[in-house]
């Protein structure tokens, strides 16, 4: 039987360990420092403009995210922010960068049999040294045989995994959680795609729904469908 | 004749551009900023020691630098830095990210003249997003077959590189201003080391006169004078 893909890619973020969710909780415990200035709906609505504006300089990334929740804090405070509550937005970003990987339930099992039928690579974009922190942390590394992290997942970013990996865009295929990030983009370099949902969604990876008119894509509930869902493309190409 | 090298591996900031003079720049206004604090000595010393204890959570670049930064003024103020100038720090930080990208005179002459002969790559640790960025603004991208980004330089991360490009260690050559990094870690992964020395070193960079005894590398004053260099390697081999 001819297997369907010769490199599946995966991303790390919300598809193989939890990461949304302490992004979540850390803006919440940035809300209630600004509680007595503003309404949460405010502080989160500035939040997410000072995000957006600071990307292109920032990229993405713990550190970028507390750069903008202190200038978000200086802002909304007009200056008035303490010392010592700048200084507990720094630590919420380091108990961020040092909290434990917690695997998505079943993703070990889903990933080991992958790895016995499949070259797969982990395909993330971010700060370089936190994914690869996280990485390490995950206990996973070594059933990855290529590792990409970039700055930006777009179609150019996309051939550019192909060419290194020398593998053809209709043999890769890639695996994750991201509408915006994991599977417009694959479609558009020529690539396959399965979502795989998320129950949190950062605002900025959101697509309109038309976005997605005419695409053909696979979703599937758990990364665990993987295998078996590839043995019916296996079947049908 | 036979090529001394398959690959030879440039590093990037104060090897083909000027970068540790803007970081020194940014601590001058940073020191300007808390001179009614504190001896200018004692400031750049408790900035010092806050980066090292930050490297193992934020890594290298200018978004941990700015964070070290905004966590030294709350400390040496006591928490009486104002949201101002807290602000003032972050954008000291965006206008490095921002900054134009100035060559090291000379170096778009020596790296084309290099490329014309040799597979080139780029290797530099640091921030992905920034170096990224730098490189475009660089104009020089199009010169390099690799470009390598990497979270730390050690022997490790070298043969990880050696092996991933194919090539033996004892036919790839690292040329780079840091005897730390660009230096110390090739040799000990078996590759060879040209230092071209630049005149300003960051403190976390510089390694004791005896870390030297014994190695073998040689030692340009620029660039430029690698080519020539390589002829004489040619002929010896």
């Amino acid at each position: 039987m001819l297997a369907p893909f010769d490199l599946i890619a995966l991303d790390a973020d919300d598809t193989l360990w939890h990461n949304e969710p302490k992004f979540y909780a850390t803006q919440e415990q940035f809300r209630a420092l600004l509680t007595g200035y503003h309404t949460p709906a405010w502080i989160d609505e500035r939040l997410h403009e000072t995000e957006k504006r600071n990307l292109a300089h920032f990229g993405y990334g713990v550190k970028g995210f507390v750069l903008s929740m202190i200038e978000t804090a200086v802002e909304l405070t007009e200056g008035r922010v303490s010392g010592q509550e700048v200084k507990q937005i720094i630590d919420l970003g380091r108990s961020m960068l040092t909290a434990p990987v917690e695997l998505i339930d079943g993703v070990r099992e889903a990933v080991e049999q992958l790895s016995r039928d499949y070259q797969l690579a982990l395909l993330t974009k971010g700060d370089l040294f936190d994914q690869e922190t996280k990485l390490a942390r995950s206990g996973l590394g070594e059933l990855f045989s290529h590792v990409e992290i970039v700055s930006e997942k777009n179609a150019v970013t996309y051939l550019a995994v192909m060419k290194r990996r020398g593998v053809e865009p209709s043999r890769f295929l890639m695996v994750g959680n991201s509408l915006r990030s994991d599977v417009l983009p694959v479609l558009e370099a020529g690539g396959a795609a399965v979502h795989v949902p998320y129950p949190l969604t950062w605002a900025h990876e959101e697509v309109p729904e038309d976005a997605l008119a005419g695409k053909h894509f696979a979703r599937l509930q758990h990364i665990r469908e993987l295998s078996e869902w590839l043995g019916t493309q296996a079947a049908s190409r």
